[in-house]
């Protein structure tokens, strides 16, 4: 049971575009900038922000923090993405998720200029990558899975791909990816009748579910790819674990996100490679 | 084997159209315009447009053809979408394709008003409807099959959904509607292994292949919903047949559409449902 090291590859590609802004730096090139927008006092929420801009200052990308308080309103929100939309400074910029229950979700997304969306969270970005356009800017989860993939040359060409967790912000943009790469892909949703046994048809399994101990090894055919997009609390220790199983799994598939250091890390370096996509292709 | 009868139920859509149509006329209010660009000469093509005319004038809805020559250029198309883009008079328009090879698709595509995109084409359209977002105008051909399910009364939710193929017009869409739906969705492709059991783990099977005979007996569950998307020319007959060998699945399915006079019919309903939504969302 091989480990996909993500924390591995994520610091790789943050290394190559740390080299980039090094050098763009050099030529005397703007630098690239990244915006995030934080509403609230959600706790991981600002944990994660936090970790961005950590991030990006080590690379040597801006990264600049909009705080609004619990108590805006949609309209507040929309009116800030609208100024960073004109911007001309800011190459793109992301909404940490989730909003305060009050706020209009979709509305704020949807008023994002597409050639900003480094989050590949509006509406135009999930349909060009469908439509397989080459300046789609895919979500960030999504691509991370597939980059680390690539990294192990992990083939999707011909396999079964079995994704457990239907969102616009995982399953969808991730089946998108991985059609492209013509696997034969199924999507499953909270409704689906006898999960595992729709999950152990997969070659590639990917749980994006949010359920702690919610894969378990009747859920994973021998010798196949296991990925735990999960970022949950475990019920006892309160710590960090994916929803895999580990225990349970044990032996069963060939390959194995760990969590932490899987998928995670693959989202933040993903991020900051939209974040080139959209310095490099957004000069207009 | 309850046959799905597509022709009947749009006929009864039609109707609902006409008759609020006409109300429209005598409440003395403008009525709706559908514009279709056709370019070039192809059989089919002139023959499907002239069939939506002849649909759009039954019902009482204007139905504007623009003709170019098979040599115009992706910009001449792309111009004429523009006008048609900023033109009030126009509620919706349509591009028939398949387009000339030398002509960009994708960029003609992308060049249309998501809010006049009769087709529901653009990425944009395609990504709501992945984003379960009410606004989205969904492609024509997987409203038509919801449509044509609904109105047997069979159910989505939980039920095993198998799609063969992957196109952004009817298998890409078509997943969106099935996954808002709770459906367990599964996409195949011409890479797909073993493609006739993946096919037969389905309660509701969709071909949108385009090959006929290709889907046989051991394609089908027994008691399943099958679902013939497929417009080709028998082998030997040359007359329409779907992707289905009707001889071969005989008595296997409990729900079957008939080529022709299932999906057909209702795509061409469909596309008036959306002009409909068109001209009632789309009063800027």
């Amino acid at each position: 049971m091989e480990i996909l090291n993500g924390k591995e590859i994520a610091r790789n590609i943050l290394n190559d575009i740390a080299l980039k802004i090094r050098a763009l730096g050099e030529q005397g090139k703007r630098i690239p900038r990244i915006d995030m927008i934080l509403v609230g006092n959600d706790y991981a929420s600002q944990k994660y922000v936090r970790l961005k801009q950590v991030v990006a200052k080590e690379i040597g990308v801006m990264g600049w923090v909009h705080r609004m308080p619990e108590s805006v309103s949609t309209l507040d929100v929309v009116n800030l993405v609208d100024t960073l939309n004109k911007d001309e400074t800011v190459d793109g910029f992301m909404i940490q998720l989730p909003l305060p229950s009050h706020i209009d979700r979709a509305l704020v997304l949807k008023s994002i200029d597409p050639k900003k969306d480094v989050d590949g969270l509006t509406p135009t970005n999930l349909g060009k990558l469908f439509q397989k356009d080459s300046t789609a800017i895919p979500s960030a989860t999504p691509l991370g899975i597939i980059t680390l993939l690539d990294a192990y040359n992990i083939k999707l060409l011909g396999k079964r791909v079995v994704v457990l967790g239907s969102s616009a912000i995982v399953g969808k943009p991730l089946t998108a990816m991985m059609l492209e790469r013509s696997a034969t892909v199924t999507i499953c949703n909270s409704k689906t009748v006898e999960i595992a046994d729709v999950a152990r048809e997969a070659d590639i399994l990917v749980s994006a579910v949010g359920k702690p101990l919610f894969v378990k090894e009747n859920f994973v055919k021998k010798g196949s790819v296991l990925v735990d997009v999960g970022s949950n609390k475990h019920p006892e220790s309160g710590k960090l674990v994916g929803d895999v199983d580990m225990d349970s799994v044990q032996g069963i598939p060939a390959y194995i996100t760990p969590v932490p250091g899987g998928v995670g890390p693959m989202t933040l370096a993903s991020l900051m490679l939209n974040l080139m996509h959209c310095y490099e292709n957004g000069r207009r």
